[in-house]
C-alpha cells in the first residue's frame, strides 16, 4: 500500500464526482480492490458509480462474496441489472452460489431471461468440476462454411461470447467434431472450407472432470480455452484460461493450509466466523495432540535413565525439533515432487539412495555442531554426554529424513493425499522413533 | 500412470514407426511427458520423430533442462534446426539459459539469423523480470489505419507472432499509445479508424517489473497478454498468459519449499546433485539447530524442578509439539493471507482479537483432553500434575498462536519475506516461551 492510494482513500468524502473520476484513472486496479474493505457502503457505491462498466464488472468479480452481496443489495435496481447483465455466465453462477438465499431471489429478478436460463443451466453442475467453470457463451459453427463465411459470422457474433479466439465446429447433433482458432481462420484463404483447416484431434474435457485436472490439461497445451463435452461428445460449454488461473491459486491456498495442518476450506480469514476458524483448526490439533502424547509413554520407559543422567532431558526438545525439521525438508520435497509429477512412485529406490547420502552428510555435520555447542557454551555438558548427544542426533536426522521421504510416497501408494496425511503421521513417527533412538544410543555410550 | 501408457511404453522397441504413430495419437500429451524419463535416448528420438512439429515443440518445452539438452545434442543438425526455429523466442531464451555453455554454441549455430538476434536481445534481461518472460513477436500498428486495413495487415502477419489477439498501437518512436483487441477490430465497422477504438488507458509493465507482480496484474485484469515497455514508454515485447501460469506454478513451489525450511531453488529433485540437495537443506537446518539449543539453557534452569517432579519431563515433547502446531496454524493463515492480499498490516488488531478468542477456545479443549488422557491412560500420572500440565498446555497454545500470528505480520512490517523467516523465528520463540510457561505454571500449581 503506497501513499498515493492512502491519500486517494482520504479524499473520497471530500471531492466531487468529476475530480474523483480523474483521480481514479491513475489508480492501479489492484490498489482499488485493496482499499475496498476500508470504504463504507456509501463511499463504495460512489466509487463504483464512477467506473466504466468493464471495470465495474472486474471489481465486483474481485471482491469477496460478502462485499459483493453488500454492493448488490445497495445498488439501485437499474444499476444492479446493468452490472449483472455484463457479468459472464460462469462468474455470475459463482456469484449466485456464494450469496445468501434471500439476496439470490433478488439477483434472479434482475437478470435478463437469457442470463437466468444460462445460470440455471450452469447451477446444475458441481462447482469443482469442469462444468462448474464453463461458460455457455462460445462460438460454434458448421464444418461446411467457407473461411469468408466463417469470418463474417464470427464478426457478427463476437459481442455475445466470452472468447472469439477459439471457434468450435459441431455437427447437426451439436457433437464437437473440430476446433479452429481465429488465427487459423485469419491466415487461411477466403475460399478454403472450415472442414479442411479444423483440428480434428480435439483436446477436450468431460463435464465431470475435476477442475485441477482441467488446469493441468490447459497448462500442458498452453490453451486459451478448453471445450467441455458430455458423454455423447456434445459440446456443453468452454472453460477459459482466466478461470484456470483462479483454480491454480485456490489449489495453492488449499495445499498451503494442508501443510499448516488445517482443513481445506479457502474462505478468507477476516471473513471467517470464529466458529469456522476453530472448526478449521481443532480437528488436526486434536489428532496431533493425541499422537504426541505417546511420547509420554516412550519417556516414561526411560525415566530411570533420565534420573541417572539428568543432562539427557535437556536435549529432548533439540533432538526431536531437529528430527522434525529434517523430516519436514524431505517430505516437502516429496510432496511437491509428487504434486508436480516430477517424482513418481517408481522412483522409490532412487529417492531412497539420495536421501540416505544427503541425510548422512547433514547428520554428520549437525552431530559435530551440537557436540561443540554443548561442550563450549552453557550449559557446558561434559564431553562424553555431548558425544552421546551428537551421535544420537546424527542417527535421529538420518531416520527422520527417511521417514519424511517415505511417508508421502507410501500414502500416495495407498491412494490417499500425501499433502494432508504426511505431516502428522510423520511428526508422530519421528518423535517416537527419535526419542527411542536418542535414549538407546545415549544409554549405550554412557554405559548406563 | 495407467496401464495403457505402460503398455505403450513397452511396445516402443517392438513396433514399427507407422504402428507407433497410430498409437501416439491416442496417448494424452501429459502421459507422454510423464514416461519420457523412462525412455532411453534412441527410444526418445524415435518417438520425437513421429510427432508433428507443434507437439515436438510442446514436448521439448515440457521436459527438464537436462533432458532437453540431451535431446538437442542427439538430434541431427537438420532436425534440431527445424525444432529450434519453431520455438517461441521467450521459450528459446529460457532453454538457452538452462543448457550448458558447450551445447549453447551448438544451439546458436542452428538458429536462423532472426532467432539469434531475438534471443540475444532477450538474454540481456533478468530472468525473473517482466523482460525475462517477454517475446518480441507481437503485432504493433499505427493509429491512423482503418479497421479494414488493420484486419488485412493482421491476416498477413498472423503467422509470425505469438498472439494475434491483442494488437498494440505505437507512434513513430515506437512508444506504446494504445491497445486494441482483435475482437474489437472484428466487431467494428470497416471504415472506422484504429485511433477511435483503441484503449488508451493501457495496462503495461516495465522491463524490470518482478515476474510475480506481472502475474498479479495479468490475473487482476484477466488479460491474455501484457505489453512490456522501457522507461521511455517504448514497447519492448509482450508477456503472454501461458508464461504467467508457469510463473504462478514456480512461485507455488518456492513458497512450499520455504515453508518446508529450504532454499528457494526450484530445480527438479531427481535432477539435483547431492551437493545441491545438501546445500538447499543445510543452511536452515543449521540455523534451526542453533536456535533450538537455547532450549537446553531453559531446561537447565529448571533441572531441580524436573528432579523434584520427574513426571514433568514426560510432557516436554507434547507441550512444545502442540505449541508448535498451534503456531504453524496461525502463521500459515497469516502468511497466506498476506500473500494473497486478503490480510493487510492495518488489520493487525482485528487479527489479534480473533486469534485471542480462537486460541482460548482451542487451548481450553486441548487442556481438558490432555488431563483426561494422562490420568486415565498410561503413564497414569496423578490428577494434580495432570491438571498442572493441562493448564500449562492451554497457556502454551494461546501464546504460541499469538506468536504464530504476530511473527509474519512483524516480519512483513520490517520489509522481509514472512514465508522464509516466520517458521524458524516462530519455532524458536515458541519452544523457549512454551517451556518457560510450562515449568512456571507447573511449579506454581505443584507448589514446588
Amino acid at each position: 500500500m503506497n501513499e498515493n492510494i492512502e491519500k486517494f482513500r482520504e479524499s473520497i468524502p471530500l471531492l466531487g464526482n468529476e475530480e474523483l473520476k480523474e483521480l481514479i484513472k491513475d489508480i492501479p486496479f489492484n490498489d482499488l480492490v485493496s482499499i475496498w474493505d476500508d470504504l463504507d457502503t456509501d463511499e463504495a457505491l460512489k466509487i463504483l458509480s464512477l467506473l466504466d462498466i468493464d471495470d465495474k464488472v472486474d471489481l465486483v468479480r474481485s471482491l469477496s462474496p460478502p462485499r459483493q452481496e453488500e454492493l448488490i443489495r445497495n445498488l439501485s435496481s437499474e444499476h444492479a441489472k446493468v452490472l449483472l447483465d455484463e457479468m459472464e455466465p460462469d462468474d455470475l453462477t459463482d456469484f449466485i452460489q456464494s450469496i445468501s438465499p434471500g439476496v439470490r431471489e433478488d439477483v434472479y429478478s434482475h437478470l435478463s431471461e437469457e442470463s437466468r436460463e444460462e445460470t440455471q443451466f450452469l447451477l446444475k453442475f458441481d462447482e469443482d468440476d469442469a462444468a462448474g467453470l464453463m461458460t455457455p457463451r462460445y462460438l460454434a459453427l458448421r464444418s461446411s462454411l467457407s473461411i469468408a463465411q466463417a469470418l463474417s459470422w464470427v464478426r457478427q457474433h463476437a459481442k455475445d461470447v466470452e472468447t472469439v479466439y477459439n471457434i468450435y465446429v459441431i455437427d447437426h447433433q451439436k457433437r464437437l467434431i473440430g476446433v479452429v482458432s481465429l488465427r487459423e481462420i485469419l491466415t487461411s484463404d477466403d475460399n478454403e472450407i472450415i472442414e479442411n483447416i479444423m483440428e480434428e484431434n480435439i483436446i477436450s474435457v468431460k463435464v465431470d472432470t475435476d477442475q485441477e485436472e482441467v488446469a493441468k490439461i490447459l497448462e500442458a497445451y498452453d490453451l486459451l480455452a478448453l471445450p467441455v463435452v458430455n458423454e455423447d461428445q456434445k459440446l456443453m460449454g468452454i472453460v477459459t484460461f482466466d478461470d484456470i488461473i483462479d483454480v491454480i491459486r485456490e489449489e495453492q491456498t488449499e495445499d498451503i493450509y494442508k501443510m499448516g495442518a488445517m482443513g481445506g476450506s479457502t474462505e478468507r480469514y477476516l471473513e471467517s466466523s470464529i466458529v469456522a476458524l476453530v472448526k478449521k483448526r481443532i480437528p488436526w490439533i486434536t489428532i496431533l495432540l493425541i499422537a504426541a502424547t505417546f511420547t509420554t509413554n516412550v519417556l516414561d520407559h526411560f525415566t530411570s535413565l533420565m534420573t541417572a543422567a539428568t543432562v539427557l532431558a535437556l536435549f529432548i526438545p533439540t533432538i526431536i525439533g531437529t528430527g522434525g525439521n529434517s523430516g519436514t525438508q524431505s517430505s516437502t520435497l516429496m510432496i511437491r515432487g509428487l504434486a508436480t509429477g516430477e517424482i513418481h512412485l517408481r522412483d522409490f529406490w532412487r529417492v531412497m539412495a539420495r536421501e540416505i547420502v544427503v541425510s548422512t552428510i547433514i547428520g554428520f555435520f549437525m552431530g559435530i555442531l551440537i557436540i561443540l555447542r554443548s561442550v563450549f557454551l552453557p550449559p557446558f555438558v561434559g564431553l562424553v554426554p555431548a558425544i552421546a548427544v551428537g551421535i544420537a542426533l546424527c542417527f535421529v536426522i538420518m531416520v527422520a529424513t527417511m521417514v519424511g521421504a517415505i511417508a508421502p510416497l507410501l500414502i500416495k501408494k495407498l491412494g490417499a493425499d500425501p499433502t494432508v496425511m504426511a505431516g502428522p503421521l510423520m511428526a508422530t513417527i519421528i518423535d517416537l522413533s527419535g526419542l527411542t533412538i536418542y535414549f538407546l544410543v545415549a544409554k549405550a555410550i554412557l554405559g548406563l
